[in-house]
């Protein structure tokens, strides 16, 4: 069916007035999005942004510049509109979704115990579910953004777990650490690779192991997704590593996914490669709640919208290239 | 003066609930846009599209796939709203401004004699401040755009002839030539050069010989952008040659200038490098028109928005980092 979903869309693109494959990655995103939504128009393009928020326990490592309150500090900005995300979901006229994954109860120190017990990662997943269910009876493609202090510490060592790196080719300075702090960062990833021995282990019991709450939730979020054919648009280096575990947990997940933009944050070109995701987007960004998958989000709207809206050769009175 | 509006804006930027610099580009957008306005906040951000369309006389020599009745064909498009600029300027609420720099009565074959007539030359270029007069007057930010069948050519010999570079490193496929037509293009250029034997004249002399009506009229709108400290967004390949032009003229005229996209076109990264500019977008496209412009405007107002609209650590009671 993909075949001829990609045909009929590839043939409408060439009907508009302007040179074949001009608008680039517009087009092919527009393809891609339709193929995921097995439909070749859609009437209206309606995306929504889910933000996890969750606390971690690796904190008490000392791997963040921030305190780990500042999650729930943030969690109130968000709430309250003041935040990056809620400047840029406003203007997008995105609704925002905001879900307290554990914070206050977040994760155990992975540095020292399994992150979480078997029914917490059971019921984030479960919950991460439930959230794509709802975004696919609302909505037509959702963006993930997540906030939690000590979290690039945590997809740092579900990636290393996943790929087999070693800790200091998986940890950046973060939310801002000097590089004394990310050999830190590094040295903690590793101790916790040696004693949970992530090799050979199912992908549910690493990150069950090495994970965060949010990061399951956003986890299982993709698997549901997956399966409703709901187009997934990730943000940087956390929703990444989270699209990541549900991939492993379930291969054909892959397929809903859009990556917005590469993050300044090192381990991302990693997680992407691993994942073979291409970012729409290289800005530099590296803030996270889901403001790269925004701007992601908005460039679909364009490609959509002009797939739809241009007016074609036949229609203009424009004379097509010579053949 | 710039140092002290840097520092300012810097300053007002770490005030915001992020780490510092975790916007990347978006923040030194913002720096940029602002130290070219000369003020460190702006209560409106009223960006303009301004699209100049001309006809090409080189387009005798068969240099492109499509017939040059497309650029009136096209004009007639963009005044119907049915191009891709229209669909995205639509979209993003930017006022669009067509303008008909010389359609149907387009320059003379640059392969054969001088392109413009220096009374021609001289009146796009006064056209194209005039043009800048108006946008300083009603908006806060020009983007670029431009649509003239011919006019990759036009744009590359301008290259070649600023660069010294041969025919064969300026040209590209344009709206979609074979390998072969390639070839013939680069060996047009090359025997244009020859003919015109740009080194040493004086850049607008080579602008006369070489150029477009609506490159001129663009050159002119940069240089006066410039006077009027207007920022000006640039599209592809054809408006960078136009603002190499005025740089080439006025030096100072670079100040002004902010990179949209790396279009598709192979010359547009010989430009951008002339220049110096580092484009915000990569995506592929090679339409024109200023869609890329219009993209790169949306990321300046999304900034803009960000810093004035963010909540402050203070205001938010958020943590700052530990120092």
């Amino acid at each position: 069916m993909r075949e001829q979903w990609e045909h009929e869309i590839e043939r409408q693109w060439l009907t508009r007035t302007k040179p074949p494959g001009s608008l680039g990655r517009l087009e092919t995103l527009v393809r891609d999005y339709l193929c995921v939504r097995e439909r070749v128009r859609e009437a209206e393009f309606a995306p929504a942004m889910y933000l996890f928020a969750a606390d971690h326990g690796i904190t008490a490592e000392g791997v963040s510049p921030y305190p780990s309150e500042v999650t729930a500090q943030m969690l109130a900005n968000f709430q309250a509109g003041g935040a990056a995300i809620n400047v840029l979901a406003r203007r997008h006229d995105i609704p925002l979704y905001l879900i307290d994954a554990g914070v206050g109860a977040g994760t155990a120190n992975f540095a020292v115990e399994p992150a979480m017990t078997e029914e917490q990662c059971r019921g984030a997943m479960e919950a991460g579910k439930e959230w794509a269910r709802r975004a696919a009876a609302g909505h037509t493609m959702a963006g993930l953004g997540e906030m939690g202090i000590g979290n690039t510490t945590t997809a740092a060592a579900l990636l290393a777990a996943y790929t087999g790196l070693p800790g200091e080719a998986v940890a950046g300075p973060g939310t801002g650490l000097p590089a004394a702090g990310v050999a830190h960062k590094a040295a903690v990833i590793d101790r916790a690779l040696a004693l949970h021995e992530p090799a050979g282990r199912p992908a549910e019991e690493v990150l069950r192991r090495l994970g965060g709450l949010e990061i399951a939730q956003m986890a299982g979020f993709v698997l549901e997704a997956a399966r409703l054919r709901l187009p997934v648009m990730l943000d940087g280096f956390i929703t990444t590593v989270a699209a990541l575990a549900a991939v492993r947990m379930e291969a054909a997940a892959r397929e809903v996914l859009f990556f917005a933009h590469r993050s300044a944050e090192p381990g991302h070109t990693r997680a992407l490669e691993e994942l073979g995701g291409v970012p729409l987007l290289d800005l530099g960004m590296r803030l996270g709640e889901g403001t790269g998958a925004v701007l992601g989000l908005h460039l679909v709207g364009c490609g959509l919208e002009l797939y739809a809206g241009m007016a074609s050769f036949a229609s203009a009175g424009v004379s097509d290239a010579k053949s």
